[in-house]
């Protein structure tokens, strides 16, 4: 087994590339796509699922179980993969993220931001020290720094001011975790907002301080889908080619492909999980709607390329059935089959990287999922 | 493979006795518990989770199929085992209970049962034909016959009047599905209310019909522990002992002793799946409020002696995160818990009955499950 931290690029199509990145909990094939596990579980699946389904690497989100059992519970349990049981690759956030979107009132100083709990409104600090603690105490096998998530629209003044206090952080957050120490890998987040000389600023000082990788932050923040390319092509280029990139909160397949072209390794979102819960289903002949009354009487799979479970066993009639009822089931089913098709599309985006035809594959799956502004994640 | 409605003796301690019912999707070892899939799904898990916890036969309700989906759409669809991939076998109620329980208006008249929908308020109705056309429909390999259902508390004269409704219900269900069709079986449903002489009564007539098995109906329907026991000792001893005998949506772990020792074969009840839903966990040890601030920090199993996986892989301290979060798979590892305790505690209690040791079982639950009237399903 490889060091933790250890990358190794394979074959490359253009600026998109194949990799292996090791963990203290096993390697990751990239590019990948990352399944978000909030409070310590992948929404409706047990570990042996997302086994099954061949997931690499799960995300778990630090303000989530900062708030909700607690990092101290965990650590006394033996760490977040020994309570979730899953044996596998777990990169946390560093909770900044959720704090500027989900907590109430919030204020940001140099020491760090203090935010109220969207549970019961309590008063919290998360400094660089303290997030890297609690990641810490979550075992997670790669941590990210504390950064501020510039909102959608800030102006130049206020994205450069806000780039040098996320440096700052980096450094501290670099400080309070050593590199190398217990086989924790840190990532640095680029910001730099929609201004490409900040983003070039901003990439120039997290590099600066040297890091296990490197993700760009900021991004699918409420920008339209070509101002998003924009800032991904240039700035994804700046990041070391040497070691893992990550674009943060991107999930819809359009901006995966869009992200492996710029040269990403790394991805996380929502979008497929959240999407299974609500109904809407990614095959590989499209987009599908299970609520709608056409699949009432359709007693063809989902998808009949899909390897898994809901596809090999149930008609598209009863997993609508399912969805209608509200059952638990469809909950289960849905995302079990979501994930599955995430997991298929980028083993078959490495396939197509390796084998020089990234761009066919591109254009094909995006064929199938020409995805407009409204469907974004 | 026997004829469907093949039952065995096998040996019996005192009234207890084992048996084996064949039916066309398999054998049914009793006493047996049978897990409630209301909607076509045991609500969270799939077909292969029930099979790992050696689910025999399942339950499914006419009155919520027929709702939604529609018994047409799922016999268009080529019958509920196929809607659902359940391939063993399946008993369905009449809808008889759900019409007196869950919907609004309803009116009881010589010709069947008029009633609105719980879901949108429509009117139906529900005749002894056409319950069974429905079940028929359906393909289940254990019907029941449409009956009324006493409400506790009904007087000698309208409890009566009733039985001899149900007994010309039994009769046009009777005649409506001819003895040995297509495979399915139709059990019989003895009321009579509080009233020994008009359970025997009762017994007498739906006896005279003749079905493939018999069921008590109207207990457990708000009466003491005390008199469920009266009259389920009584009246148990009524029905045919070559038959198999069930009683209806009884299900604490005390009332299936109870039942058992008096002779009762079959047994369905929400209880388990209900309460896994509430956080009540049935176990080894015991009673277990997985919410409870003492398994905040508790990295014990549930129940070390249970074979599911929830008790095999996570602690007590992440099935309390899991409930507290409200977490989709807090649902799902607490029902295949209490379904593989009950499961468990049948597949036990045959074996007690085999060697003679019934008693000394029955003790031994009851010691661990003391339920006082309060704790009823």
């Amino acid at each position: 087994m490889n060091a933790p931290g250890t990358f190794t690029l394979g074959p490359a199509d253009g600026r998109a590339r194949t990799g292996r990145l090791s963990t203290a909990h096993g390697d990751v094939e990239t590019p990948i796509f990352m399944p978000v596990g909030t409070l310590g579980t992948v929404k409706s699946l047990c570990p042996t699922d997302l086994r099954d389904l061949k997931a690499q690497i799960i995300l778990g989100n630090t303000y989530h179980l900062y708030l909700r059992p607690g990092d101290d519970l965990i650590a006394r349990l033996g760490g977040l993969h020994k309570f979730m049981a899953w044996d596998g690759p777990i990169l946390t956030d560093s909770g900044g993220f959720q704090v500027f979107s989900l907590s109430g009132l919030r204020q940001i100083a140099e020491e760090g931001v203090t935010f109220a709990s969207h549970i019961d409104g309590s008063r919290h600090l998360f400094s660089p020290e303290k997030v890297i603690s609690i990641q810490r105490n979550l075992g997670s096998d790669i941590m990210m720094v504390l950064d501020e998530c510039v909102p959608y629209g800030a102006d130049r003044a206020y994205t450069e001011k806000s780039l040098g206090l996320t440096t700052r952080w980096a450094r501290r957050c670099r400080e309070a975790h050593p590199a190398g120490d217990r086989g924790q890998l840190l990532f640095g987040i680029v910001q730099g907002g929609f201004f490409k000389d900040l983003r070039a600023k901003s990439a120039e000082e997290i590099i600066g301080v040297g890091f296990d990788g490197y993700a760009l932050g900021g991004l699918s923040v409420g920008e339209s889908r070509n101002e998003m390319y924009d800032i991904l092509d240039d700035a994804a280029p700046l990041l070391p080619a040497e070691r893992p990139r990550y674009l943060m909160g991107v999930g819809a397949p359009r901006d995966l492909l869009a992200g492996m072209a710029a040269g990403i390794d790394m991805f996380d979102c929502v979008l497929p999980t959240r999407n299974a819960r609500n109904g809407t289903l990614f095959t590989s002949l499209g987009r599908v709607n299970i609520k709608r009354a056409e699949y009432r009487d359709d007693d063809t799979p989902l998808d009949p390329n899909c390897p898994c479970y809901a596809c090999r066993t149930f008609s598209k009639a009863y997993l609508r059935h399912l969805y209608i009822a509200k059952e638990l089931l469809s909950y289960r089913l849905n995302t079990l089959h979501n994930l599955t098709f995430f997991s298929v599309m980028m083993e078959r985006a490495r396939e197509a990287i390796r084998e020089g035809r990234f761009a066919v594959f591109r254009a094909e799956m995006e064929a199938l999922y020409p995805e407009t502004d409204e469907g974004k994640a």
